[in-house]
């Protein structure tokens, strides 16, 4: 038995989660926010099921590390940090170089920093997190799990864009995709519920949060995904555009007068839900929204459940059809609505789906029929067990 | 019977056809090329069936008119300017003013020019057009045909983007899709080739030429289309990139320093099939590289396949389903090879085609199997008749 530590560092945010392994006991999880600020806020659960909140000035990553492990030992979680075996780092970008996680060492690292290049909000963050785990724990092992690992197995005609060839070579324009963690994590899951191989198993993942994501993921390797370079592009998503003409940009700047880094930033910060419907990026505020009759959001939603609908056609076709379809993440499931208006009117490709089994939010069910020769599943994600699962392997521990 | 010209002007050329309506009988074509050169070529077909082709001074487009309307009387296709009952012009961009051809006055006009705005290399040659045949023809009624007007009847769902609404309403940024006259007459030709009504019909059709756009054609009206605010939008084309991550601008501008500008003539004149192959633009060349092992133009071809097979899986969850799937244009028409690539992996969605029925070019063909629930037609795309069906229409001719 040994325990790991799963961290998912941000620029001011540091989600963590602590199991005994292999069980994949959750022994507690926390989250510190605020992070650079003087009001900082610290959560922690206790064993005893309720949780320790403090609030409280956490100048940088290292303080929070060091309060977050002194929380484990005071709450009794570890007898001492001794007994932590090895740290998992979700990393969100690892390019061509990584097709899986890996061990952390100093090449690693550098490797992790020149990818910032790619990935210029999120890398960098989670750099800080690994360093200040290292100036603690520097004799632990620590494990990178990149988001765009699991979708290095797509073919060229996937990932490569019909762009000059040379932008691939001498820049890495291609489509690396993201969110792989959860779509890996569901993709085995959804084969263990259906009880079949995951080898001969052709599933569509939609990974439906406030990014949003779909993949084709065909026997157990994904080989086409809705992001692109980076995570703004795929389908429409709370605040995100997803694919538009790649004319508007420059029409756009002429227009507004913004530069091209302040129209990317419209892209990313006031577009999707939030752009379209003028009310939120958030699904629950445009549902209800939509409920007291606002055209706009009800709009929103129509566009948000359009888009992901056409990709579920587009990547049953990619791989000549599909055995399931699996819902995960904050909407995908938790809004009923959404799940519905999505797969309305997919018949024609052997999706026929049960509203009475639809209506469930938060757990893993089939919500197809049982006749149904495409099956639907609803199925939580759960990064955190992923990466936990990814230290034992290669850490040995 | 009437007369009726159908032309397509662009900013150097302009193409004619003429026509004897109602029957549709074509009197002669012909091409006006270099037009603002002092080698300008001209080429008419003439009644015997061979051609005259003359090389001159072309100065401007007057001259080409001029010049073209004498070529009619002194090859004995008419008597006289007289016999001229009606012109029709096809026009790039149509905008949201036009769903549907127009009578062209003052006001059309104005509008037409308005609309350069959107469509900077098209209308204003469509215009030059328009107003050297009223120089010539002052008095024979005139009508714009429009490649946005057949996807006007788009729902909101299909044309919004996800971008901040105001865009749409202040700016006019929204899809509007091109190439409408000719998913019109082919989705028309379908119905009729299939015996049943329009009406009742769900048709993906695929124009296919040097670019290339797919249409969601439910009851005859076009629902959902793959080019956007321009004609770059969509699948991989011969130069144009089609669909990409937005925030690749921002970044092939800092990598390459080209201005935002020059990124998107990179994206119209040097990616898709070209950019991807090094090779060429045109899929006869490709496919010549691809048979001797390059290995770039194969992947360009399987890029180009891939973007249109996944675009009629999404178009077929778009309508629920799909009766027909037409190939037209250029590619759609003659591509042997590249038509297989895209309708192979279908028959999930009932899609079942015959490689021997297959083997055909430039002909009105089912390539389908007899029993294949859905039925896939070669169809030559016919613009200009439905640009004289138009004239005959609205200006009673």
């Amino acid at each position: 038995m040994s325990k790991v530590i799963a961290i998912n560092a941000g620029s001011s945010s540091l989600k963590f989660q602590l199991f005994e392994m292999p069980e994949e006991t959750v022994l507690t999880k926390g989250l510190v926010e605020r992070i650079g600020l003087s009001d900082g806020v610290f959560t922690i659960s206790k064993p005893d099921g309720t949780s320790d909140t403090e609030v409280t000035d956490i100048p940088d990553h290292s303080v929070a590390v060091q309060m977050l492990l002194s929380k484990l030992v005071s709450n009794g979680i570890v007898a001492s940090l001794d007994e932590i075996d090895g740290i998992g780092h979700r990393v969100v970008h690892g390019g061509e170089k990584f097709d899986d996680s890996a061990i952390i060492d100093e090449a690693t690292l550098a490797e992790i920093e020149e990818l910032s290049e790619l990935a210029p909000l999120h890398n960098p963050a989670n750099v800080t997190g690994i360093r200040a785990f290292q100036a603690v724990l520097p004799n632990v092992p620590a494990v990178a799990v990149f988001d765009t690992a699991f979708h290095q197995t797509m073919p060229e005609k996937s990932f490569l864009y019909s762009l000059p060839y040379e932008y691939y070579k001498e820049y890495g324009i291609r489509k690396y995709g993201f969110h792989g963690t959860s779509h890996k994590y569901v993709s085995e899951r959804a084969a263990a519920l259906l009880g079949r191989p995951i080898e001969h198993l052709r599933l569509i993942s939609c990974h439906l949060g406030n990014g949003a994501s779909i993949a084709a993921i065909e026997g157990g390797k994904s080989i086409d995904t809705s992001m692109g370079f980076t995570p703004l592009a795929g389908v429409a998503m709370g605040t995100r555009s997803g694919n538009i003409d790649p004319a508007l940009m420059p029409f756009i700047m002429e227009k507004t007068g913004q530069t091209a880094d302040e129209v990317l930033d419209t892209l990313n910060k006031k577009s999707g839900m939030l752009g379209v419907s003028g009310v939120s990026s958030d699904l629950r505020d445009l549902s209800k929204a939509a409920e007291e009759g606002n055209e706009r959001a009800i709009t929103a939603l129509e566009v948000f459940a359009s888009r992901i609908h056409k990709y579920i056609g587009s990547y049953a076709a990619r791989m000549s059809g599909v055995d399931a379809i699996i819902f995960t993440a904050g909407i995908g499931e938790n809004d009923i609505a959404s799940r519905a208006r999505i797969m309305n009117g997919l018949e024609f490709m052997g999706i026929y789906w049960d509203p009475a089994l639809n209506n469930v939010r938060g757990e893993e069910q089939f919500i197809s029929y049982p006749h149904s020769p495409v099956k639907v599943i609803v199925i939580p994600t759960n990064e955190e067990v992923m990466i936990a699962r990814d230290v034992s392997r290669l850490a040995g521990v």
